[in-house]
């Protein structure tokens, strides 16, 4: 299974809004076969292993298929891969875990199980569910796995109040938050921040064939369309108050307006979510400023933070999240600790809201 | 090495001013004596080791005296340790660094090898290191390895800015908070955190024969001598100016007046550093408001920090370290982080400032 978990991760940026999953074929303790999910409308991991089975003259009948997550038994852009499963003479299937998509849910090993196929599922489910976290968020809750980067000092600083943040972490760190942009589907960031970095948000330094779409909340359509972020490929601009003439401008520049107002002139944001959810968007990474950061975590809407800690003390300076003063201290917004590593000389802290699902 | 380094770490809450040393006796590859450090003025570990070997009936003839440093060859409070290996017929001494004290610094090896005996150093050094770091600060520089204890949320707040702080971290973090005072010989607070809180500062939930000595940075002498901190055991004061009732007040109750007045009316922090080595103390532990441990990093009178951070945002608060605004990024203060470790929902990040030698 963790050889799977390795195939299934050699699909990190080519399968969405598909998992990344891989399928390993074992007989007599060798492997026969092995291959991960292809982009959408492709095959699947299990047909790419008996393919790469064949294709070295290897016979599957009676071997065992180790899957990172339960097959697939509907029609989706491909037919399911329990038949292929099946046809082919596999005598045994052993999943990572059970798929949570409503469409499958149990019954692809179901019915590998009715062919007389012995079925098992369980054996590395945490880390196979990690891996396509956002695939089964949005499966299970409509929206993306939303995970909101930041970098400050020890002492918790994002910038001098200047504005001065080039740079407070190190390149290692810098390259590290580039594959987390990578293996998101969009980028979030707000107007704010494009006023005052006039960043590109693309990913850089990491080989991927997809450039992650970028998502720009600018409730009253204030970017200027010579912005750096609007110079590539198409960006999502997310509105609350109209503008005919800027979304003319943007939309003749190949852009998309998203008109999502919630009552009070700015974007709703929790319905921005499942607007993303909606064009399947599994992962979505936030690169932002202090108060959309904080307008994100305050309405519930981000599940992880992605937290980069450099190795020194800056003292007053811009926070990570613009929140407004609490009146007492049990009313904190409480995550959990998720992992922590040094990443050159900084520390990389991942910690999951206490809502979140994952 | 490993099991010398376990009998040292047995010393950890007596030995002080002495540094904690562990000694194990090998002969055949078995242990036949093993000891570590007494209270000053009583036996050394390899003393202890030797007594031990007698006590058990062995004979240490031709054994291996393996030692977390070096053997002492002066005398001091006890005759010294490299006497009583030759005379006891120990064939090999391996130590896993030499001693940085001057009375020693290879001397003891040397007086072991010209006796006839093998000798080695260098095998597990750092870790030899790491467990007296501050009796070797203390021998090097004069002054004691300071350790600033702070705790935050992980958006760097320690406390609300209407003071309530009481609990950012978990009841985890705090009990290994007091294993860190436990291991000083001396805890240095400030009057703003006497009048805000109200501590005690003592070790509690820990077993310790010693309690360490409390100090307080009060220039003006503002202390109540009804604050908690003053019920128990005599504190050092350290003050500025002059108050000659205060003063009376506080030495008729036990304690002891300071005076270290720096020219601009504050306590001189570098002059109070070698103050309290010249005090024999190895280790001091700090826990501060973000005023004193402001002055305390600017005047680079701090070595470590020791950081425990919550899994939860506080937006505005009291901040760590009240520090003036840098004018620029390239201003900031500069430390490497040394470990990170999680201690029940918290993280516990040990960073020492790139200025420190340990």
């Amino acid at each position: 299974m963790a050889l799977a978990l390795e195939w299934a991760a050699r699909g990190m940026y080519i399968t969405a809004p598909n998992p990344r999953i891989g399928c390993v074929i074992v007989r007599d303790g060798e492997v026969i076969g092995a291959g991960h999910t292809q982009p959408a409308g492709q095959a699947h991991a299990e047909v790419q292993a008996l393919r790469d089975a064949q294709a070295r003259g290897n016979d599957v009948r009676g071997a065992t298929a180790y899957v990172t997550l339960e097959p697939c038994s509907h029609h989706g852009r491909t037919p399911p891969c329990s038949n292929a499963l099946i046809q082919a003479g596999i005598k045994r299937v052993v999943a990572a875990m059970e798929d949570p998509n409503p469409l499958v849910a149990g019954r692809g090993l179901a019915q590998l199980e009715a062919a007389g196929i012995a079925v098992a599922s369980g054996p590395m489910a945490d880390q196979a569910y990690e891996l396509n976290i956002g695939f089964f968020t949005r499966m299970r809750f409509g929206k993306p796995w939303v995970r909101l980067k930041t970098a400050a000092s020890l002492d918790g600083a994002t910038a001098l109040d200047s504005g001065e943040s080039q740079w407070i972490t190190s390149p290692e760190a810098r390259a590290d938050g580039h594959a987390w942009r990578a293996r998101a589907q969009a980028i979030l960031t707000g107007i704010g921040t494009v006023k005052a970095d006039d960043p590109q948000l693309t990913v850089r330094g990491i080989e991927t064939p997809m450039q992650p779409r970028r998502v720009i909340v600018d409730s009253r359509l204030e970017i200027d369309t010579g912005a750096c972020i609007l110079q590539g490929a198409p960006c999502w601009i997310v509105a609350a108050q109209a503008d005919t003439e800027k979304e003319a401008a943007l939309r003749s520049a190949g852009h998309e307006v998203i008109m999502l107002p919630n009552g009070a002139g700015k974007v709703d944001l929790p319905k921005l979510m499942l607007e993303l959810g909606r064009r399947e968007i599994n992962e979505l990474h936030v690169e932002a400023g202090g108060k959309l950061n904080a307008s994100l975590v305050r309405e519930g809407c981000v599940d992880e933070l992605l937290v980069y800690l450099a190795p020194s003390l800056i003292g007053p300076g811009q926070g990570m999240f613009a929140l407004p003063p609490l009146a007492q201290l049990q009313d904190k917004l409480a995550l959990r600790f998720h992992g922590v590593q040094q990443v050159g000389p900084d520390l990389r802290i991942l910690a999951r809201f206490n809502h979140s699902k994952g």
